[in-house]
């Protein structure tokens, strides 16, 4: 089968590729090793950028993330004891973000493409993508016992962070994997309980970070930053709720039955170039946030937006161009998503090693960035995202 | 002999004090171990911020800067070969710097102290502070030979960064010292030349730091990073421009013969509290700052303005109140210097165990910052320095 671009992975890069290809006529293949009832499934926070909303808007994947997402104008930064807004919509003039689970944009997505008559391939096996730096590069994969091979015009490789397209761009030339590791984790807990705060609440405190987060009026999501290697069981309910209470300093806490506990790493991944040959890599594939700026899901967004767009002038006019600077049109996001997530988590964060010097000056740098309308302003813009243009 | 404050240090905290209680009708006495000749003739640079001119001018010690000294309406942060205009006068509402050496400041405080009848005793020896936490605590010291003693009823600690008056504050209770040593140096050098720049340059460079700054048309003062242990001698001039060459990674800079080469410390000190009993730290006696971020003689001015207006208040109504709050009102400020020299230092520079990561993340850091008006707003409200009060 012949096709334009063969996309490998239905995640949230894959699928907002597929749909914008098909908004400019290039039509696509989506393979996936997962079930759709697995991807639709598999619950996962989702904080989505103003542009990320207005992107699915425009193009007509946006009736239920308007109806059913929660905006947030603002967050609030807690640390000594006092809480400290930051007003989206008046310092970002009007922007803001939305909370709305990531499983529910695969659904809008999946529903979407097949709506549009577009080519999704569950629970496929055995995938091999052949020849990305030939003129024909291929896909092979078993589905329903057949096997059967995709030759496109181009390939994408979304398939998450748990890739495999990534390694086809040799290492360490061209390919270059930057990494950093936390030296913490955070751990993540689902209570039944009334919201506690209609907004996030991000907390400095010297035990260490906590976040006040929300799922719905009745499912909270908190978290605590632990140690790498905490464990679980180590936490009762009465521990946690302890420590969510001392660290949000003065902040009301509505508790209740606590039904998931979780840990999840921190680390940062950006690989580069993007792209090889006929390759080009989008969304967790190329790199991963820590979830401290929630970034994930809108730099895969913002990754398709560019190379959707790419894609279709080499289709339309047979100019490669713009696919040549593709990483380098993509990649000055991804870092300044990966600073302000960085950001976010060392201003935020008690460091194992932190002295008192480094103590008292994260509580000045919390104190400089709050006080200021400037630096409020600094942290709502990168926090609301940026323009994808 | 009876005084209301006895000054330990004629330093810019010092003398600025004794000047500033003068004009509040509260008599003191500044002693130093120096001769005026000394004092008056030890060449240090000098960025003042907009406040300690203003305050200057506001209290008639503001004549020869506002003549001399030259204003910079913005600096220029280069990186990536691409030079990037903070422009001060825009983003804060017409504040600005002033670029005026510390011994002019100290020979205009000298001049006016002098001229108001002030008290200053210029080399003295045997300096001995006592009975802080009584009610009449003594400064003891001999002046050509006679020992005299001052018996005080408050005593100020403006002895500089070799202070002898922070160590009778009993360590480790009540007195706290937080110490931050950075893993490198600068390197500064002094050339006859032409200004290279109208404004100072402060460059990212994945070689290290540069700073190109001036002195006069004819004279220039430019440092490089450099390790710690770095010997002068293994600097060549010929190394040293080329080096700066490549720093500055397409600006232009001027030669000249180099008649000074000297490395500076970097480090980062706040002792806490900045009083104890009947003595009152101010200046590089509680605090030090690296030189980046160009705050040591602002904050040992904020800091005399904060206690010169508390002991005013104890004087003429015997109210203790603004002098016990003295630390919590001046600290918060100081910390934020420490963060604000912090931020540029660790945005700047080159630390030794930095990864692709770090340095990629650097320059996203960079490019936030200097993309947006409000992190270009941040970074210039801080540079100038935020109003007394």
């Amino acid at each position: 089968m012949q096709i334009q671009v063969g996309i490998v992975g239905a995640g949230p890069a894959g699928l907002m590729l597929s749909h914008l290809l098909h908004q400019h006529g290039v039509d696509s293949v989506v393979i996936d090793t997962r079930s759709r009832e697995e991807i639709e499934g598999t619950i996962r926070a989702g904080v989505l950028e103003q542009s990320s909303v207005d992107l699915m808007t425009e193009t007509g994947v946006g009736d239920r993330v308007r109806q059913l997402g929660m905006v947030h104008e603002g967050i609030e930064l807690r640390f000594c004891g006092r809480g400290h807004r930051i007003d989206f919509t008046d310092l970002t003039g009007g922007r803001g973000v939305t909370i709305y689970p990531q499983h529910e944009v695969l659904k809008d997505l999946i529903a979407k493409r097949l709506a549009d008559g577009g080519d999704i391939r569950f629970g496929v096996s055995g995938v091999q993508v052949k020849g990305i730096t030939g003129d024909a590069p291929t896909i092979g994969f078993t589905q329903d016992g057949v096997e059967q091979e995709l030759t496109c015009g181009l390939v994408a490789g979304c398939d998450g962070s748990r890739t495999m397209t990534r390694y086809l761009i040799p290492s360490p030339e061209p390919r270059q994997d930057h990494f950093r590791q936390y030296p913490f984790a955070w751990f993540g807990i689902l209570a039944e309980a009334p919201r506690s705060s209609d907004e996030l609440i991000y907390a400095h405190h010297r035990n260490g970070f906590a976040l006040i987060s929300t799922r719905s009026a009745t499912v909270q999501r908190h978290y605590l930053q632990v140690e790498p290697n905490d464990n679980v069981h180590d936490w009762s309910d009465d521990r946690i709720w302890q420590e969510l209470r001392t660290r949000v300093d003065g902040a009301e806490i509505k508790e209740g039955p606590i039904f998931s506990k979780s840990v999840l790493p921190f680390r940062s991944f950006v690989c580069e170039p993007m792209q090889h040959g006929r390759l080009f890599l989008a969304g967790d594939a190329a790199h991963t946030v820590p979830p401290t700026g929630a970034k994930g899901m809108n730099l895969a967004i913002a990754d398709v937006h560019v190379l959707s767009r790419a894609m279709t002038r080499f289709f339309a006019a047979g100019v490669r161009t713009a696919l040549d600077a593709y990483t380098d049109t993509a990649l000055p996001r991804v870092w300044r998503a990966q600073h302000f997530s960085w950001w976010m988590t060392s201003m935020l964060h008690r460091m194992p090693e932190a002295s008192g010097f480094d103590l008292n000056r994260q509580i000045a740098e919390l104190d400089t960035v709050t006080r200021s309308r400037a630096g409020r302003t600094l942290l709502a813009e990168n926090y609301v995202g940026t323009p994808f243009d």
